[in-house]
């Protein structure tokens, strides 16, 4: 089991990063990280294997055309490794947009998809909630949501081991026709489908609660949820902090507390979930928070690496192909039903 | 200064209502109640008068046929009592598009306005952060957000007293070209206008951090966002709650620090910021939570009766009229410019 680690992009630093490889390889997953060889100082640490790389691809550069010109960039070389079956996994902490391009182009669409979607398992407390698309696409047809509801669930099957996974579809109300037209249009779609277990609308307070195993939106819903979410959670757990400074009763309150609040805070903080996992690839790809510290880092590898263990892309592979006649037939019909 | 009150639509009941109506005729506020007289039991409250009304418009009912053919149902009549100048602000804790939709016909749009906003106060700790559409419109033009830009600008300054107010755009990436088309031209477009504190695109994350004094996007993501952040509110003190009764020493460090934690509770509560303001009327309309308790009916009276005191409707007007050449130029090529 081989996980191939993009070595620049990581915002704490090469040391974070070279952290982060050491953590998940003490684990017993073989690290192969394409960056800086004396930056890293990685050498001789048994199960990481440095390839040194100097080109990379920045935030600020415009993804397509960087991973077209750049072919020896980090998360470009970290891609070819996967497709040519030298590694197993993909994992970047750079540009989410650079590691989709690297690895749409790299890894290629399973049979049937047409646009790849980004999940994340989100840091809610209790149950996980599987949310797509957190950011791949900001404009959604109908069709594409019903793609994504059989994505999610199939890897909430595949990976997270949720069985007939529950899936609801983000959007203003409950009721079947609140919403923007693909959405009350992949309502219908969704509904009328075999072999998933549609849940019907969710609304945004439903999502810390998880009320279903899976959530599907479009990319730009997905995004500014999700950040309002990690967001949300950082200033609420801030102020209950500053509640704790605010006189020395509320101090010696705060002290008792805080080893049962810990685990809520591990639960909350997003580098524990690992990151977000590009579904709908021939390959496996996941993008780690470009803030993320050594844990998160560890915590994509050891996502990346569970993924590559259960066979996701096959078994995935597998359930979109199960009653495929089905889905062709939606396919065909949300194509001509959506704008 | 008289605030007509919708007596129906409150999920916990008229009692609840009715306690609302109490506490903010307390205050020096008239309330006039369009609802069922018996049930309310508010004959003879000082301040208080009850109109007598049997029909009313469900969460059920398509909101526009239902206004138009119930002109007698409560929300309608109040409505009626406004645009007639015999009340000065309408507030319901119904069905939000009947309200939307009674008020709109009712008070009709200001000049120029081409589609009235939902806007609240985010309950987030320390400085309040205007944020708009919250669900009037699902689908948006660069153009309406534009618009929305400068009704919540102007409600900001009127209302909230917040000098020269800053504005953000709510969308995937800081960067002027991220998000969906429209978002990238309504950027363009704000960062080319007079006479507002265009501060930029922001993300999910900013919202509880305050970033900006205003946060403009459309009514999906808004709903969603708004729904989300309550609920995540909720449900990370509510683990804060579970984490303070795992064992006796987190108990009672639990207990020592209650009193810090009740202001952040009170703030993070939807009932404190009462309810959400229709922007971009001629006359003012506050649309309560339906989930509301005593407290949270109150501050929606409270809401309306503070905007028609410091004369909101006005005073947006006057702002939007200044320096109109300019925002009509925009509003040529808005439209010509999005799809």
């Amino acid at each position: 089991m081989t996980v191939a680690l993009d070595g620049y992009g990581a915002e704490q630093g090469f040391d974070v990063l070279a952290q982060g490889a050491r953590l998940a390889a003490a684990d017993g997953i073989g690290v192969r990280v394409f960056g800086p060889r004396r930056a890293l100082g990685l050498d001789g640490v048994e199960g990481i294997e440095v390839v040194d790389t100097a080109e990379r691809i920045g935030n600020d550069e415009d993804p397509v055309p960087a991973v077209r010109a750049k072919k020896e960039a980090s998360v470009v070389r970290a891609a070819r490794e996967v497709s040519n079956g030298d590694a197993d996994a993909l994992v970047s902490c750079g540009s989410t947009g650079a590691t989709m391009a690297a690895a749409t182009f790299g890894l290629r669409r399973l049979k049937g998809v047409q646009r790849p979607a980004l999940a994340v398992q989100l840091p809610v407390p209790g149950k996980p909630v599987l949310f797509l698309d957190v950011g791949a696409n900001v404009d959604v047809r109908a069709q594409h949501l019903v793609q994504f509801a059989f994505l999610g669930a199939a890897f909430s099957d595949a990976v997270l081991e949720v069985g007939n996974p529950s899936v609801g579809l983000l959007t203003v109300g409950e009721e079947s026709g609140k919403g923007r037209e693909e959405v009350v249009e992949a309502h219908r779609l969704l509904s009328e489908a075999p072999g998933i277990n549609f849940a019907g609308n969710v609304e945004g307070r439903d999502l810390p609660a998880a009320v279903t195993d899976v959530v599907v939106t479009d990319g730009f819903t997905g995004n500014v949820a999700l950040k309002l979410l990690e967001g949300t959670a950082k200033t609420v757990a801030a102020a209950v902090g500053d509640a704790a400074r605010s006189n020395p009763l509320a101090a010696a309150g705060g002290l008792l507390l805080k080893p049962s609040l810990n685990g809520l805070r591990r639960e909350l903080h997003p580098d524990s979930t690992g990151g977000a996992i590009l579904l709908g690839l021939r390959g496996i790809a996941v993008v780690g928070h470009g803030s993320s510290g050594a844990e998160g880092i560890a915590n994509a590898v050891r996502l990346a690496a569970r993924c590559a263990e259960v066979d996701a892309v096959g078994r995935t592979a597998a359930l979109l192909a199960e009653g495929g006649a089905g889905r062709a037939a939606l396919a065909a019909e949300g194509d001509a039903g959506s704008p």
